[in-house]
């Protein structure tokens, strides 16, 4: 049998000692599959003496963790630490500098600085990859960077936290509100003790911009990305959206357009969406994550499965390392970073789509009229509209769906709305997946 | 940029038609995520003045298909003819032993003649690849053979024919019988004038022969398939399942058990089953493909999509020649033949399961009593039992579900049941998908 593939690995938190469980469960099948085993040699942390459920006197320990990418007898380095920038980006530009592949689950650093160094793994020719990073154990990046190649695609959307999903999940089998929901997360484990990069939709946003633009050919823009979270949604916008028919999910959408037309460039947003009911996102439950592509030939594929966790993580940089050591070694974004085209942002305005609206309202006479004048005169047609019970704010709760249109409609509404001493807080706006 | 991929393509139906269409659309594209052009050279199928919707005259015409693996100026033959054996086969021999690369959508061939191929591909170190070969579009044997080939996989099972599930998806929502639906697909061009490979469960039984060496790293065996398809089928089994909770698929399932378990060996089964609606596969309708894998790192996995027609069918083609272009050309079955593992088929005997069980009865007293005593006898304890309406035969239809219990349990109440005069046709019996 070949040489074995040296691995160094720095972080042994969650997916770092997954990892090292990972290989020594599947050791003997790994080596099968990749035509050669793959051996861990030396591992980093910031605290050696923690005990992390997994021998590690086996490899070599170092304190600093930048020092892994230096060692000779290291033929990958795997960066489990996380953080966009700090030990994790210096590990990585030291590691390709050194001339190692470099292997990594942490899409903060990739969305900040990916397309940096998959330019420098190309001009070096050191593999770069990334299959944790988004969606977990899904092999979601080989989907779209293989798999769907062939297509041009057209978009690209999905459930890309599982936090938010099991947040909304069972806000909705239990009729609870976030914060209420958000707390019990947090004393299991679903959620970390600062849930902000999850609940607020930046962990998505990072994820999202990741699959955009391997999806479109496009140079990956994070900034881009507009990104609303979940803190907003109220157990009364739950309910409503099931009396019309929906589920309510973190929806991570991404969309490109020719030229030419009136929404040409690279759309993206991480908003809370009302999935309808026969979408198979509105039947992605719990933790689970899923991510939807729109090929021109290949027509709809989905990929569901755990985002998240030591084992479905590990699972995915695990399948890198089997990538490298056969020898598959190709350009991070599917193509060379010379190759991808810088899209401008496609503006929000001229989309068309339906729209939920919740508002908390005053009790008293006349506030629907004012709702209903300010959506006639900015041109918003409603579905349907229904005033039922009390919202957090002690006010009525006012719901409506609009008619198809263009989005910029719905913003006039609300900025003619802005102020008004009728409604109680902010108005929540979510759109209506009708893809 | 690098050389063109030369590509000669033998057979111009639906997917060779396809392929030509898909990489004249997609060209630069595709140039662009390959690192190189890829360039038809040359075409061949039997009738050279059938029109095909693209235009052949930029390619070199071969009335002798196999002569396209001979030619120097062709790099890849791919082969969409079909069949087993015939010109199929005997192109895959001839391009291989000539070196070139082969790629095919021939789930026959393979099931029947994959793992020769593959030693011969291996011994000659080309590529030799079948994306399309198994769910269309959907990217499932990446996904098998590198996605999640960190995993011992334990099970591998999905809905693998789109005919089938065409039919039975409309049986659900018209609530006609199969012949109709059959007549209707056919009518449609869902289904071939000549139905059988895909209505008795074959086609469904090449491709999870096919998932099953992928998955569990075990020689290929078709020959082990238990196949049952889906013509007795009638809309009352439907509308029970649909009164229980169930949606009928026919399910393709293949599981490994390791040695000493009562169980060892490779089960492989094509059946109807009964899938209960919280699961992912009851929501997969029309002539949608599903796969779900089961890892012991990932847990479980699930790639939905189109499994046939022109574009999706291309899309896996094409994929496969990018892989090729961008020099990934690794073993067939993720391992060396020489490293997969023969494994017996497992009996179904020992399988736990619950059953749905219908049959047809002579419409007078004691004939509940003497099925109950027959299950009674067997050690098959009984669920629910309904005796509602007529079927076909004129008899009185009797449908129950068993507790769960071992399979052969089930098989000895229907054998103490054979030939009783009381039972008009035969039992229909469908397995309840509980994973
Ligand atoms: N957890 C998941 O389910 C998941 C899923 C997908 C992607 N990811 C990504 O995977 C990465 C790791 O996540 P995780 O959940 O495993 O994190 P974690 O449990 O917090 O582990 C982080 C590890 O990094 C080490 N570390 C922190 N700062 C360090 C430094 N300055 N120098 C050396 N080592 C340092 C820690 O050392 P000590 O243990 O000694 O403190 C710890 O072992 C992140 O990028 C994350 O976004 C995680
Ligand atoms: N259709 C799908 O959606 C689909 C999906 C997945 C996989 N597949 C597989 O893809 C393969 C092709 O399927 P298809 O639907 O494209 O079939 P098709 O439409 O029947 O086309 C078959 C082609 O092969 C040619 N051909 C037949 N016998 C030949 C011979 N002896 N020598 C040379 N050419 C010959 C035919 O030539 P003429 O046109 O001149 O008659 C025709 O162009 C099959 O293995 C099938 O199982 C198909």
């Amino acid at each position: 049998m070949a040489q074995p593939l040296r691995v160094a690995l720095a972080g042994l938190g969650t997916v770092g000692a997954g990892v090292i469980a990972l290989i020594d469960a599947n050791r003997d099948l790994i080596a099968r599959r990749a035509g050669r085993p793959i051996e861990i040699v030396a591992v980093s942390a910031r605290d050696r003496a923690r005990d992390r459920g997994v021998d590690l006197t086996r490899f070599a320990w170092l304190d600093d963790t930048r020092a892994l990418g230096q060692r000779d007898d290291v033929d990958v380095v795997v960066e489990l630490i996380g953080g966009a920038d700090g030990p994790a980006l210096t590990l990585a530009r030291e590691a390709l500098g050194q001339g190692k592949h470099f292997v990594t689950a942490n899409k903060a650093m990739i969305a900040h600085h990916g397309l940096a160094l998959a330019a420098e793994a190309e001009r070096l020719q050191r593999a770069f990859k990334y299959e944790a990073a988004v969606a977990g154990g899904i092999p979601v990046i080989k989907g779209l960077r293989e798999g769907a190649a062939a297509n041009a695609l057209t978009r690209v959307y999905g459930i890309l936290n599982g936090t938010c999903n099991y947040i909304l999940s069972t806000m909705e089998s239990e009729g609870a509100d976030f914060a209420a929901v958000l707390a019990e997360a947090q004393r299991l484990g679903y959620a970390e003790a600062d849930p902000g990069f999850d609940i607020d939709g930046v962990d998505a946003a990072h994820k999202l911009s990741i699959l955009a633009s391997l999806a479109f050919g496009s140079r990956l823009d994070f900034e881009a990305v507009a990104i609303t979270g979940i803190r907003q949604i109220i157990a009364a916008d739950i309910a409503q959206a099931q009396a019309l028919g929906y589920r309510v999910r973190l929806v991570g959408i991404a969309e490109t357009s020719p030229e030419g037309s009136s929404t040409a460039g690279l759309f993206q947003r991480v908003h809370p969406c009302l999935v309808p009911l026969h979408h198979p996102l509105a039947h992605v439950a719990g933790s689970l994550n899923a991510v939807v592509a729109e090929g021109n030939f290949v027509g709809r594929l989905l990929f569901e499965g755990r985002g998240a966790g030591a084992g479905p993580t590990a699972s995915a940089v695990v399948a890198d390392l089997i990538d490298i050591a056969r020898g598959e070694l190709g350009p991070a974004f599917a193509m060379p970073v010379a190759a991808l085209e810088a899209q401008p942002p496609a503006p929000a305005g001229e989309r068309r789509a339906r729209a939920y609206l919740r508002f908390s309202v005053a009790d008293r006479p006349g506030v629907l009229a004012e709702i209903a004048a300010a959506m006639r005169d900015a041109n918003v047609s409603i579905e349907s509209l229904i005033q039922r019970g009390q919202t957090p704010e002690g006010g009525a709760l006012v719901a409506l769906v609009t008619h198809e249109g263009p989005e910029r409609c719905v913003a006039d509404a609300l900025a003619r709305l802005d102020g008004s001493p009728s409604l109680l807080g902010q108005p929540m706006w979510m759109h209506i997946l009708d893809v």
